[in-house]
């Protein structure tokens, strides 16, 4: 048996005895449950075409900008980690090596966050590479040691994502894609006898819907020319967006997902929203016509998802590419969207007073300022239909969040209106621990109200069951 | 002995035997304690009255928006659940069992809630009925038996308001109540020899100060002419509620209450705020004017409370009636009552710089945003004699949001500057388990303390000696 | 040995026996490191003049506004504790020993908050003087036995400044100074051959940089005049600042401390400044002209700390002087300055801009307003290689605080991108307690996480070292 920390059976439980066996008993109940991961961003061509993994630093540390922005606050320049403009790591004369040598160099930096917890379940459970000699010599050597293995592990023709995905158990994985894009590698995995699992699409029409996207209006020209049913100007974006909504749900997408500047709904006129739009394609759009505009798309998109069913997700507050210098050198997803304070209650109104109660409608918001849980969402899905609470998101997907995010949200609102834990990861790899974590955490949540005699043990496991399995099937309607 | 949760000693304890045993202790201190409750809303005529209660659905479901909200999240409509806009249960062709039937159905919605909690312990300590059942079989027999048995208890002759006042050990219990009641019931409670206890009135004028409120020019006519001393206008008014105050003091209240909409104060001259005062009364007074009047209303209310000694409260911060449908459909109070952000420091400070230091003036701040106990309300407390830190308040009256509020406020204003607890119900026989739950969080708070060593045992049993009986007497001059 | 909690060695440690236990160990690692102290208010001629200290109530009660305040909240007058306008006490009749006896009699009103704590503390470990009667018998004839033993120790010849500060263990303490400065005591201390330690002064141009500072006008020509270099006006202005920091360099400063109203930092051009400046030496600039100016002086500092390699710390978000008619009788730091909410995530950004990843630049934020540390602290430090995540400070280091602290930024931006402990304390004797609290948290959060396999004990052993001693070192370049 493995000496990694990451091993212990006890990881993530409460210290005191009594709750931790407890605790055990409530997670025995669902660690082996199926991985549902409604909100992700893994590309559905990867599994589609069984595409072998790249070497360790490739796979694991330049793709990851949660990973890559912690490495970067130490000083390292963030080419010396696989960045670069043309998207192609090493063009700055970094080989893989080069930057794996600088993550394991970082390695310390981890302890404590989250990512350096799932990186020591990921080597321990998919990689089977015991890490635990970092504790003792984080050196070049050890380094370089690591890296061989994973190289070799990676490089078996057995470790590949249809079989990992299947080690994995996963039974649902939904990925995040352009309105536009022809769905092609989910349409081939639901066709394809061998491949028992669902991959489903997800509507992201974000860079559509905001004035000051890179190519805001020559996209705009494209969706209205591909989906807007021969109608031109708002009328044909209107439709184009639905017409598109409609295709990913023929492809099996339950979810629309967007992330919005505010929480700011507003219903407009046609005529209003035909100005700014039309402002817009001119390029005369100001900053406050594109937040008006905004906000009245997500009305919009509340009144299409009423229609044809999909699940409205949100998650606004952050303030993308804070730093332009290194927006400039590497573009976006780069670690520096930094959160900003959001509020819900009255911005979501618009939409709430038309859209709350009505039939089948889904909301789900999330959100990076904890400050709401206990404030604004869970006294919101405490009362409507249709919100459903965000599981703890980005920055807050980690142990000690998530129970301060069920310790803020259960009293008001209880566990049936929680959306279920969502991974919102690109790292395949690390999606077991990611979900391993969050029921870990809700077994020690549990454990506690159990222990405090507030919640029977009879209901307690009956609870768990329901929040890992029923409610992400109940909220994104799987 | 029970075998429910709710009978459990140790229930709301924290986990660590040793933490426990020394919470035990300092409990047996204060739980039979009597009970003090200077802000709440139960009917003082129902007390004098001595009136039989109604069913189990019309006592425990239907009046209890915090308990319907739930249920409507999970998609029943509000008059499956008795709301009616006539407000007659049963409007909509639902008799009382039917409601009950929907409660028991929702039963595990409330399970980690605050609601959940309290009725566990009202249906073991005040209604001796079995619950623990429905851990294993909550279906519609289990409703049925439970029903019929909570309605004999509920028609048992000895089931009476007054025996249960007596049974809970009420010492005090103050009413919430317009300006313009006469407060009968209150001056016959007190003139009744064969009741010792003390049901005070609370002055509460919200409806006299928000321009926006239905019929305000209707309600403030009939101020003015009722008490206004036969002057007209504004001037009238003041005089009006000044004199409405001291009735109220004359019949034994010993707080005025508020539920401003932000906590905005600000000092007109009579000129300015007669200006406004007339616009409204003309119908021509715009949102912002109502916002600066009722702000300078709240600087008024100060003035007041220093001269007549009455206790101001003040509950700012939530948008009332967020659903304009289910507002226009069943009226207010109906649970969609949503939190938004708020901050003090800078809004209380033209009512503090004049009477922050007032020698008798208590001003009692609650909030249902967290955010400010540690950032403001702590830090105002412990330099402004006049301000007393408000108990967790609604949907933080719960147990783990009264632990982050000790924890949040303490270190900057220690336990004496505390309001004490209150529990704001109109549900008389959950009185007992939420001042139990209080007591139990309070002594759980504490032995976390000395297990630390930060506090001693022999302190600690005079502090929550101080907490539970000392504070409320002394910031609500009982 | 004592019998007071304040001489338990597992004071502040975890109540789980097992945590407790690993944090025990871990304590014992850091607990007798020297103190690193780069910020606080001690000043530094008395430990040049190894100045005698006062009476027991001029040295602990009088002078510090976080006692005094809580004292008054209780309804004494700031008099009675031997505030003056004049800054003497017993203006008003009143003597130390009447100071002294109202401290005791307010004694309880301490019990659980920070400064109680670090009184116990410091009666124990540097005065050795037994309190733990006061949890018996708090009253005057205990109060008089007390301040005569103190009284008794402090007029011990062997109870001076330089004697302590060698048992203190302090390697660094830095002061905080007026720009303009002889820096006299530093430039002794550092030429004094019996005295190894280092003192350091720290630029704090507030009062500079605010027009709205009493006598604004007048303190610039004085600097101008002395450090301008015969320039006028802003140019000489900017000129002089830059001067004096070279001066504070020369003398062994390692940063400059701003009290920003805010946390808004703006780049204006020399022209828009230079208007902003002409206009308040005129007496004619706005409140908002006060606010421009200070977020722009702010980026100046920045842009002058990447030039000159002094660490930037910033404190916004207090609104000073709250209280009017008690700043008007005694002026500043009484006890009434009250947190506002803050951001940084927008307001940083003009400055991150440009020096967010220049060479050698280290900005440390420190807040009161806790909804920033994982929301924006966390993130922005887990990203910029500039920024450093300040310690809680003021009313948040205090042990629940810092242990929020801990759990919300931890996750995010992990250990490494702390600012190490500050002090930030006038109150000399008080500094061993403060620094020990800090080091029992930190071994009581790291002991959470190796009992809940997220850290190993290894790495837990060199985190904390490097947290205690390494963090301070390198984010303030000691």
């Amino acid at each position: 048996m493995s000496q990694s920390i990451a091993a212990d059976p006890n990881r993530l439980l409460p210290a005191d005895p009594g709750t931790r066996s407890i605790a055990r008993n409530l997670l025995s109940l669902v660690e082996e449950l199926p991985i549902l991961s409604p909100h992700g961003h893994v590309d559905a061509a990867m599994i589609e075409q069984d595409t072998p993994f790249p070497d360790p630093a490739t796979l694991l540390v330049t793709p990851d900008h949660y990973v890559t922005r912690l490495i970067h606050s130490s000083g390292i320049p963030l080419d010396r980690l696989g960045a670069a403009g043309s998207g192609t790591p090493g063009a700055h004369g970094t080989t893989p090596r080069d930057t794996w040598r600088e993550f394991i160099k970082a390695w310390p930096l981890f302890e404590g966050t989250a990512s350096g917890y799932w990186f020591r379940q990921e080597f321990e459970h998919v990689f089977h590479v015991d890490i635990s000699r970092l504790d003792q010599q984080p050196g070049e050597a050890t380094a370089d040691a690591i890296y061989d293995e994973l190289n070799a592990r990676l490089s078996d023709p057995d470790f590949r994502p249809r079989r990992l995905f299947r080690d994995f158990n996963i039974e649902v994985l939904a990925t995040t894609d352009d309105p536009l894009d022809d769905l092609a590698a989910h349409a081939a995995l639901a066709a394809d006898p061998t491949f028992s699992s669902r991959v489903l699409p997800t509507f992201r029409p974000d860079a559509y819907l905001k004035f000051h996207t890179p190519d805001w209006a020559a996209r705009v020209e494209l969706l209205i020319s591909a989906a807007g049913d021969g109608q031109s100007g708002y009328a044909g974006y209107i439709r184009a967006l639905e017409n598109r909504r409609q295709y990913f749900v023929e492809h099996g997408a339950v979810s629309a997902d967007h992330g919005s500047k505010t929480a700011l709904t507003l219903k407009l006129s046609a005529a209003q929203a035909q100005e700014l739009f039309d402002k817009a394609r001119l390029g005369k759009a100001t900053a406050a016509d594109a937040d008006v505009f905004e906000a009245h798309m997500m009305y919009e998109m509340a009144r299409m998802s009423v229609a044809d069913g999909l699940v409205m997700t949100m998650h606004p507050g952050v303030f993308r590419n804070h730093h332009t210098p290194t927006f400039e050198a590497f573009g976006a997803d780069m670690g520096h969207d930094i959160p900003v304070p959001v509020s819900y209650t009255e911005a979501l109104r618009p939409m709430l007073e038309d859209f709350g109660t009505a039939h089948g409608f889904h909301f789900i918001p999330f959100t990076i300022d904890e400050t709401v849980f206990s404030r604004e969402i869970a006294p919101l899905a405490g009362f409507y239909p249709s919100v459903f609470i965000g599981a703890p998101w980005w920055f807050l997907d980690a142990p000690d969040a998530m129970l301060r995010f069920r310790s803020a949200v259960t009293e008001t609102a209880g566990f049936s209106r929680s959306s279920g834990f969502i991974d919102d990861t690109r790292a395949f790899c690390s999606i077991p621990a990611r979900h391993n974590t969050s029921r870990r955490i809700e077994a020690s949540f549990l454990a506690r109200l159990v222990v405090e005699h507030r919640v029977s043990q009879e209901r307690a496991r009956k609870i768990i069951v329901d929040v890992v399995d029923g409610a992400p099937r109940r909220a994104f309607k799987l």
